[in-house]
Parts: structure tokens; C-alpha cells; sequence
């Protein structure tokens, strides 16, 4: 059975319920092993009520212990989240796993304890020194973002056709799909050049790469806010979206609960779950645990369907 | 029964078939006006091997019957229906119509006969010197957009404080919701400030109208991918987009049958089909008439659901 490296993330929010909850679930499928330390599961488990689990396999960051506190956005925490996170790279890195599956950290968490990068995407960028590929979805409905956490004014400026084109290549190198419905940017594309020439750039963009591949692999750009129509779904499982949060909206609203979160265009093949830490949550409910067995199933397939 | 005043669209497109196959029905429940000639209509109906309904009522515009040449962008249709939609508005400030429904014009169409005007909302806009509000949706999800058809580099800079508030002032008067759910405009609403600050100013408009109203009526900002979330949506009805797509997107992938515009904030009443000229099916097959039919009924009934 594959390994897979599963690093805990936030462990004052749902992150260690989901690992723990889903432990006998997923170990039907691969061999987990857990970067965090077995006294932090044993107390997240004492305050959930929890039996622990048996036949757990342990790879712990190289940090202390941190205590729990359940839903407090904490330095601690946050420092603990990332060297699990590190901790999980390593193993993959020296072939200890085939893929690495990160549980939510808390964004806000890291920024605490002096943390340069964003979020778990931003690290394996800086890391690998390459641009990392966001992708979200499910089966059904695969979104891969051109630019990610960055401000919403920022976005239309990284709209070059040669930045586009290295994207574009890149995306199907990893993803193989056999097709993918490109999004505009401006509304409605711009009308003709009325609201700005950006969408220029795409269209120009996906024809080179097009040529190339000397496949019609990319189609568009279209507008926006019709591209997820129901006519385009049945068409196209695979979109591209210039920025967050146009794409991830409609995708969220489908499929909340099943979505998860690749990186690729990195040595490693990276899942995750599709949502945070849900401190709302956290040690008070049972959360939805169907896109934790959704990423821990994409990371040990490790290629999407077509 | 109530008079609605019909402005025709672009000849070229989808709109006198819409016309002409629902008349029927809709007469069931107001008096639609037609602002077009009866010998375009007629036209229309031997392109398309259809009878020229019975009792129709016209009140043609003020320029020439122009040729239908299905599915070409044409000055002469562009110009045809931007009078058309002229003389549906004459009607409504006249008291010869209760309100008005529009159907769609193609916006490249105006531009070739130099209308300075991107599209109906604007001309309203300029007409009555207000900020005109679009709206789109169906009862089960209303979009109001604090912005429209701009680039999307320009949405931030519109984001100031008092801006926001004179908007939700103005649609919480037409639309009288009894809450609306705010989408943030930057991804995770800006994650405490690391991607932009243009969410806090959105947060202090918010407080400042609910304050002055005495109601919770607005409610965030939220994150703008996980706004549409299956929860939300059982919660709010109506939610309020900072630009275009974001909003629209979700609206079109879950309801695009559906989907209406309307325009508050101005003077008349104003409601259009949600779709636009259709050229691929102008004249070749039939369209779906879902987004008109809902269009002539909140026409008639002038107020939303609650």
C-alpha cells in the first residue's frame, strides 16, 4: 500500500478530529503517517472524547509539543502547523511517502509567528523556486487558478501572453486533461475591447499553446460569469480561472463538501482539503470529512480522471 | 391589467422570436407593448415559418424598419434597438406603461453606431442622472452589483467607505430584503489585511447602514469563493457582489434558465431578460423564453419576494 505523508495542520482547529475520525477509513486504502506528535493526538482525543486510534504511524515535526487551544489563533500553533507541514515535504522528498496530504493551517496563525509565505502553495513555490499550480475541485468540476492569493487589483497586470503560455503548458504537462474551458477576465470579455484589451492576451495565449500541443486542448476565453453554465459542465470537467475567486465561488457552491486543493508543477504531488480550519467547529462538532478521504484518494491515484 | 412596455432587442438575435412565441401566455397576465414595427415582426415570423400573432399592440420607435439579417452585428439593428428601448421608456415616463422589460441588444452592435453608452443600464443611468443598481437573480438568489461593466483592474479603487454606504442605503430602499449577504472584494476577504485593505472599508459601510437602519440587514464581508456555500444559500436570498463576475458566475451556473436583471435605483421600473442576443440559435432553433417569462412577471409585479 502507498504512504502517504499527512501533515496535521492547525491543531487548534479540525484538523486532528478529520486525521483521527478517518484514520481506520483511509488506512483500507494506503499507510498514513502522521507528522505530528502522538501526545498532541492523545489530547486532542481526551478533549474530544475520542478513543485513540490504534496502529498510528507517527513522523513528528521538529518542535515541541504544543498544547491545544481549541479555535484561538495562536503562534504556537502556527509555528507547529508549518514544521508539520515541513516535516510531511521531507518525507516525500526522501521517498519515506509517494505523496503528501496537508490538513488546514490558519493563515493569520503563521503571519503570527513570522512566517514569509502565505500558505502551504506559496512554501512549495519558494521551495522548488517554481510556479506552483493551484487546482480545486472534484471529479466533476476541476478549477485551476492562473494567479491565487494575491489582491484582486493585482491581477489583470500578470495577464501577459507569455507568462499564460508557460501556465497553460504547464498545467496540461501535469494534468493531462483532455480538455479545458478558459476564463476571460474582464466582464464579458471585454466586449470587443470595450472594458480593456486583457482578454486579448488570453485568446493569443491559448491559441499558441494550442498549436504547440497541436491538440485543441484549451478553448476560450469566455466570459466569466457564463462559463460554468450547465451546457459548458456537461462539455468541460476542467476550468481555468485568471484569479480566486471567480472560479472557486461557483465550485464551492456545487461542491462544497467533496472539493479538495492540488499543487502541481512541483517534484511532489501535493492534496489537501478544500477548506480551513473551521474554528467555528473545532472540538465542538463532527466537520464533513468527505474532501480529507477525497485528497487522501487523489494523492495515492496521483493523476486525475478524463 | 397591467401595461408592460417591450423594447425589442437587437433584430439580428433571439429577441422577436422570444416575442413572438410567448405572447400568448404572457397576455394571460399584462398588456405587453411592443416598441417595434409590426413589419418587423412580420419579417421575423416568415424567417422563422411562424403565424403573426393576433392583438398585439405596437408602438413602433422613431427610426426607420430596419432588415432582419439573422445573426450579423449591424449598425442599422443596433441603432433599431437602442430606439426601441428609447421608446419603451417614453411609455413608462408617459403613463402609457406601468413598467418596463427589456430584451437583450448586442453591445458591439451600439458601439458600431456610435452610441456612447455600453448598454441598457447606463443609458438609465445617464438618463435620470442616478446610480443606477443591477440586480440580477430568480427567488431563490437575487445578485445586486455594487459594480458592473468595468475592467476588473478598476473594481478596488471604487471601494471607499462612503460610496458603499450611499449603495446599500439606495438598494436596501428599492429592494427592501429582509438581509443581504456582502462578498468581500480581495480572496479570504484580504486574510486580516496580507492581501489588501479595500475589505475593512466594505466592514465600516456595513456597520454604518445597519447602525443608521437599526436592522442587521447587511451581513459580512465575507469570503468572497465561499459566500455561495449550500449553507449560506439556505440563509440569504440575496447577496451583494463588489463586481461583475463573481456574483454572476454562481448565479449562472445554478439558476441561468431563470435568471432576470432588473435595474433599481432610477425612477421606472425596469426588468430584462438575463441572456443576450443569442446569435448561434437566432433564427435556427428555439430558445428558452424561462428568463423572459420571469422578466414580464416581476415587470408586473414590480416587487421581490421576500
Amino acid at each position: 500500500m502507498k504512504k502517504i505523508a499527512v501533515s496535521i495542520g492547525d491543531i487548534n482547529g479540525i484538523g486532528p478530529q478529520i486525521a483521527l475520525e478517518e484514520h481506520k477509513n483511509i488506512s483500507q486504502s494506503c499507510r498514513p503517517i502522521y507528522c505530528v506528535h502522538p501526545e498532541t493526538l492523545q489530547n486532542a482525543c481526551e478533549i474530544l472524547g475520542l478513543h485513540m486510534p490504534k496502529n498510528m504511524e507517527f513522523a513528528p515535526p521538529s518542535t515541541p509539543v504544543a498544547p491545544i487551544y481549541p479555535a484561538r489563533i495562536d503562534p504556537n500553533s502556527g509555528m507547529y502547523s508549518y514544521k508539520s507541514f515541513i516535516k510531511a515535504i521531507e518525507l516525500v522528498e526522501n521517498g519515506l511517502a509517494q505523496s503528501l496530504c496537508t490538513l488546514p493551517i490558519h493563515k493569520k496563525a503563521w503571519q503570527l509567528c513570522n512566517i514569509s509565505e502565505i500558505g502551504h502553495t506559496e512554501v512549495l513555490a519558494k521551495r522548488y523556486d517554481k510556479d506552483a499550480i493551484m487546482v480545486l475541485g472534484c471529479k466533476d468540476l476541476f478549477v485551476a487558478l492562473f494567479t491565487d492569493h494575491i489582491p484582486l487589483k493585482a491581477v489583470s497586470e500578470k495577464i501577459s501572453q507569455d507568462k499564460l503560455v508557460d501556465f497553460l503548458f504547464d498545467l496540461y504537462r501535469c494534468a493531462r486533461m483532455k480538455n479545458a474551458l478558459v476564463l476571460g477576465v474582464n466582464p464579458h470579455c471585454g466586449d470587443g475591447g470595450i472594458m480593456g484589451n486583457e482578454d486579448e492576451n488570453i485568446k493569443s495565449a491559448i491559441e499558441q499553446v494550442n498549436k504547440t500541443i497541436g491538440q485543441e486542448i484549451f478553448v476560450g476565453p469566455v466570459a466569466p460569469d457564463t462559463a460554468f453554465s450547465p451546457a459548458n459542465r456537461i462539455k468541460y470537467h476542467f476550468f481555468v480561472s485568471m484569479y480566486h475567486d471567480v472560479g472557486l465561488a461557483v465550485l464551492k457552491a456545487l461542491y462544497f463538501y467533496e472539493s479538495i486543493n492540488v499543487t502541481l508543477n512541483i517534484p511532489i504531488f501535493r492534496t489537501s482539503v478544500d477548506h480551513g480550519v473551521a474554528y467555528d467547529l473545532a472540538y465542538q462538532s463532527s466537520p464533513n470529512t468527505q474532501s480529507y478521504i477525497n485528497a487522501i484518494a487523489l494523492a495515492i491515484k496521483k493523476k486525475f480522471e478524463n
